[in-house]
């Protein structure tokens, strides 16, 4: 791997999207950032003499070698958005490394049989509309072309609205299983989101599972009035029912190992002298197992319902997405875990493209080190040596997968490849 | 009283700054919403022949008679700004009364020996910038000219910037002891913000007193981090700190039989699927006396910052502002009620620019009956025969307080009126 090129990646990627008061990132789908991180995305393929393309739902795609139908091409990639203030590594690392994979093969001589992708997949984090993993889903047929066309940002702009504007034509969204067929293996790098590796001499680990999570917005709705004037026991406040919901949705999390968040929230009227006619809060949630899963959110909501009895507010509670429990490929990941000296299997609460995929091709994620564990914050981080093995790590499994042509076929191969750059350029 | 006029200033008024979505009003200092406000209380100034003036704080005053210092005119008014989807009644009932009375007067052929004005406060409900009452503050030198320039709005636009974006020259701002020297009694009408009437054959009380009240900003601060990958014992999350908070205070107001509320907050990120980084909670809170008002908000931060060390969170208070009781002039108040065949008088937990002027000026408040207590709201209503007999009552008041001239400085004042309109008009 060529260091200067991997810094440059990072130098040329870090000011954008960047929010200076927060030191956060702010890289919403479809934004004026996300068109400078999709625009830098472009230059790396480029640059690379990679085959750049968009597909019909707006991630991006970068490819070396020939992409005929059942090529079994091995793809890497990750996502370049981030959620509210996020942090650098969330995404960003498993495009630049997968770009720093590449140039690592290319620096050892490496002629992979099997045509090589790099990939980013379009509004993974779901901050704008709601809904994560957009771009992977809709490749996947995971979502809908008539849910996701109803998709809203807080300011009512639709999906296919901010796409069009953003200069991607939304005609074509929609499932794109050709697309799929030509895969033979997706493996995303991600910065690590806990502390598993931190006490370990692994700087990089793999995935074994994925928790199901989902999303679900509690509305609670009570009586506006003045906060001054309305006595205490006349009130209807939804503040008060959803307090009380935060507090029981943590310890009946706690109770089970799982994972219950209210993180976002939004007040009708949001005055100092108003008692809110309305209070949104939403519930993200995760557990071992969608047993577990379901019934956390059943228990939450049990006692929304009580309190909400109690406070004279209303309770409608709508879920906004389920994502079923993803077990990675096993023959995969255990393939990775040897082929990378033993790395430790990991499993996660968070939601990734790779679990997506994993429906429709033989999928597999690496994870590296994270000292503090911290994610979708600004102190999200990783050593600079780490990020290096992670790109090692990457540049052996993808060669792993992809196999080595002989050398006529790499000629050939070659050949082709200059041809096309030829006409390319003209 | 000329009922069509009445009905003719509600129907010019209500279209201006609602918010078809709610149904509530969204007249917020010095925006656009704002300026239609004002630019109708300037038409109905000019349209009766009143000398109209902007004073340097930006309220809005209309005159009928001549202003010498020490003159003792008899004001009355409001304010025409909202809370976020308030009502239609808080404040405009004060000033379409204000003029509706004028034109019973003027009906009645009654020849007031003192001048009569009617006002409208800038900025009372501090929606926008956060402090109530500034326009009557600024003039009565209960806020000082620094601090009011430092006012900002939640996009950082600060109160003069606001000011000359709306055609208001900020430089003048100030206190204006000459203009309330000039001012012999202030009467300001409101709808009744509660039940007190609703129960009676009033449709019109008076106020007693004004209970202390204040606004403070808790900060809550915790760790951002990941809602699908943080285990929930390693979280400092500021959300539960704020929602136990938010308990705390409802259980210990209502102890007290006091006010405590929480109906504004602002989180940040705000992201579904990450814990908070801050969590902004601002309380409102009353009580019958100073002392009871520190008791209580002690008590809530008290059990806030419990509450903050158990989830390793932390927090900071500002006290925003803080309004000392109100007790009206006695004199005044009795002579109101009296004239009133024996109106009901009622204390009240909501502020006023009455209680703001009350320091410098003899003011006093009547009520005009609601029906459901429900104020700050789009539900806040009153009945249309009340709102009548307020006028009235205002008009009664009014003429009470200013006197009646004798025939020929009746004449001498008419005279003099008929000049000044000439020169206005040329």
């Amino acid at each position: 791997m060529s260091t200067s090129s991997f810094q440059e990646m990072w130098r040329d990627l870090k000011p954008l999207g960047r929010h200076a008061p927060t030191g956060g990132y702010r890289r919403f789908a479809w934004t004026a950032a996300d068109a400078d991180c999709r625009a830098w995305f472009r230059a790396q393929a480029e640059a690379r003499g990679l085959a750049y393309e968009t597909d019909r739902n707006g991630n991006q795609w970068a490819w070396l070698g020939d992409l005929e139908e059942g090529a079994g091409a091995v793809v890497t990639g990750s996502h370049l958005d981030s959620v509210p203030d996020g942090g650098a590594f969330d995404g960003p690392l498993g495009v630049v490394s997968a770009f720093g994979a590449l140039d690592e093969l290319r620096a050892r001589g490496a002629r992979p049989a099997r045509p090589l992708g790099v990939v980013n997949f379009a509004d993974e984090e779901g901050a704008r509309f709601g809904l994560a993993c957009v771009g992977s889903r809709l490749t996947a047929g995971q979502l809908s072309t008539d849910a996701a066309r109803e998709l809203r940002d807080a300011d009512g702009v639709t999906l296919p609205q901010a796409m069009e504007r953003a200069g991607h034509d939304p005609d074509a969204l929609g499932p794109d299983p050709g697309r799929l067929a030509r895969i033979g293996a997706f493996v995303e790098l991600h910065v690590e989101q806990g502390v598993a590796l931190a006490g370990t001499d692994h700087a990089v680990g793999v995935a074994s599972a994925i928790w199901p999570h989902g999303r679900w917005r509690f509305d609670f709705r009570g009586e506006a009035n003045h906060a001054g004037t309305t006595r205490m026991e006349d009130r209807h406040d939804p503040m008060l029912t959803y307090a009380h919901t935060v507090l029981s949705a943590r310890k009946k999390a706690a109770q089970a190992g799982a994972r219950a968040t209210f993180g976002k929230v939004a007040v009708e009227p949001n005055g100092v002298n108003a008692i809110p006619a309305l209070v949104r809060g939403w519930l993200d949630s995760r557990a071992a197992d969608e047993e577990a899963l379901h019934t956390l959110v059943a228990a939450v909501e049990q006692a929304a319902r009580e309190r909400a009895a109690r406070d004279g507010t209303a309770l409608e509670v709508t879920r906004e997405s389920l994502t079923p429990v993803v077990d990675f490929d096993h023959t995969l990941r255990d393939r990775l875990a040897a082929r990378l000296g033993g790395a430790p299997l990991l499993p996660t609460g968070a939601g990734h493209d790779a679990g997506i995929l994993s429906g429709a091709v033989p999928a597999a994620m690496l994870y590296v080190r994270n000292p503090t564990g911290v994610s979708h914050a600004p102190a999200e981080s990783a050593a600079e040596d780490d990020c290096a093995a992670g790109v090692r790590a990457l540049a052996d499994v993808l060669a792993d997968l992809a196999g080595e042509e002989d050398e006529d076929e790499a000629e050939r191969a070659q050949r082709a490849q200059r041809t096309e750059r030829t006409e390319g350029a003209a």
